[in-house]
């Protein structure tokens, strides 16, 4: 039989395990609900069960999986297996590793990883830049994370502990960013950042479709993408002063790793083209060494929702 | 007889080559002036004939030299061995390797690469990093050149077209660079920034040390420190707002590398502590994650104008 990888992307409301084959196919998905409370006594069980429900529910047994690889929001000291701090769970220094292969009786390895690290690593080997050696994955979503592929390989730092792009300051002394500093990339670009500017400048311009989706409450990223679409101007407006602050993140990514393609994901990478095409002619008008250098594809993310769990399993498959 | 190479390191004005044992130790170094009207006609018999000295001046032949490892200012295909560009070269787009090994009958390998990411390799290898596998080094001059060192290898990027951390916008439409964008790192924290923010405090601030040098017409790096050891408070207060700008840049590439020691190069370097303390506590402060991730280091450079040569040579210690 062909040997089965799990993959698990950990988040704040819900744990998504997948069976997935070395060809980056999932085969069978099962999810269990997490919230804020959880510490590792009550973790540790609830991603056993997990697992032993996904093989359950596929029809194989835990001696067909070659490995088990998870993602986690937070920081993952990847070669010791312990989680040091994990956002919107209360896992503090667990090592969880070697605390789920025991649980289990798994003969097999246990990864762990950053969620926005493996999500990279699999839209470089089955998605957005498949084929592709050097890709950078910036996730546009409620903050901006940041996945760093290199030679084929996730660029994570000593003990992990990097790939942060989001906190890349990108207006020194700028907008207060969620992480106590000012001017982070993330509080200028993520979708948080986008709707903040499209309220202020709905307010003062109340004739815009953007001030009548403000004043009823649905502003969200896809509504700001029909009132552009519909051809309203402050949308417009908004939306070029976005792809100005998107584009010197993207461009800073591109003079420092000069990736073949750099992917956006997250919910407004959706959005396609309408995104990636005003972003593509910002990084070819700025990026250093236009003259001389090789072009750089800006691409959306295929795999979406399930880029964690495909990521999780390619853990395993260098 | 222990196998050697040869590390040159081509700058606007001189070719510098040395024979530099697996150790990294220097045997033998000699120089040759370059000029800005130079292309390969005439770049190419300079640097055989540099080779031919040094081994001549070093009484060993072609047949002991392992390899021959060179660094360009400018923007490098490391793979190919071509020079896409050369800053203050008239070299472009030529395929040197190659070339410079027919000139010579060498059988051995000739490779190239970028000055500041073979400096990087150097200091990883043998100098301030000595033994660390991630490591960033930001050598501040005329301009700002980086080079990253992850899991002990250098990453350049596609076509080896990155490391360009120079050009890492950390003022969003902030001061004019260079490149002709706004806002770049190079443009905050290089020498010429540093001296640029001097003078505009000096010029305002009569009855500074600082104005005595901008009067005398003797300010440079090494003055300005003199002016900062004396205790000039108009000097301190620029050197404050400098280490504002150098740390946003340094806290930059922590978030995003995480490496296990950053390396400050270039000639202000040469003031050792006195850089890298009020660097190394920026960093502290701002980091992101500091509450649980490993503490990063800020090192000077220790090789200096060595760092080159031994960096070419480096190219082969794998």
């Amino acid at each position: 039989m062909e040997k089965l990888f799990i993959g698990i992307d950990i988040g704040g409301m819900s744990a998504k395990a997948g069976l997935v084959t070395l060809d980056g196919k999932i085969l069978s998905k099962l999810t269990a609900k997490t919230d804020a409370s959880m510490d590792e006594a009550v973790f540790l069980p609830l991603i056993k069960n997990l697992v032993l429900d996904l093989i359950k529910q596929a029809g194989v047994s835990l001696s067909d999986i070659g490995g088990i690889g998870m993602g986690f929001p937070g920081s993952i000291d990847d070669e010791a297996g312990v989680i040091r701090y994990c956002c919107n769970l209360n896992l503090r220094n667990a090592p969880f590793a070697v605390n789920l292969k025991k649980a289990l009786g798994f003969d097999g390895e246990v990864k762990l990883s950053n969620d926005a690290n493996i999500a990279a690593l699999a839209e470089a080997k089955f998605g957005a830049a498949k084929g592709m050696k050097d890709v950078v994955l910036i996730t546009i979503g409620t903050g901006i994370g940041t996945g760093i592929i290199s030679g084929g390989k996730m660029i994570t730092g000593n003990r992990s502990a990097g790939a942060e792009g989001g906190h890349m300051t990108i207006v020194a002394g700028g907008e207060l960013c969620g992480c106590g500093r000012r001017g982070c990339f993330e509080s200028y670009a993520s979708t948080t950042a986008l709707l903040k500017m499209a309220k202020e400048a709905a307010e003062t311009n109340k004739e815009s479709m953007l001030y009548n989706e403000v004043k009823a409450g649905t502003l969200t990223g896809k509504t700001f993408f029909e009132c552009l679409d519909k051809g309203d101007a402050i949308a417009k407006e908004v939306m070029e002063r976005y792809i100005t602050y998107l584009g010197e993140g993207v461009v800073n990514y591109a003079n420092i790793f000069y990736p073949e393609a750099i992917i956006l994901g997250g919910g407004v990478s959706a959005q396609g083209d309408k995104l990636t095409v005003p972003v593509q002619k910002y990084l070819n008008e700025h990026v250093y060494g236009k003259e001389y250098n090789p072009p750089i594809k800006v691409v959306a993310a295929t795999l979406g929702n399930d880029a964690g769990i495909i990521g999780g399993a390619a853990l395993f498959f260098d």
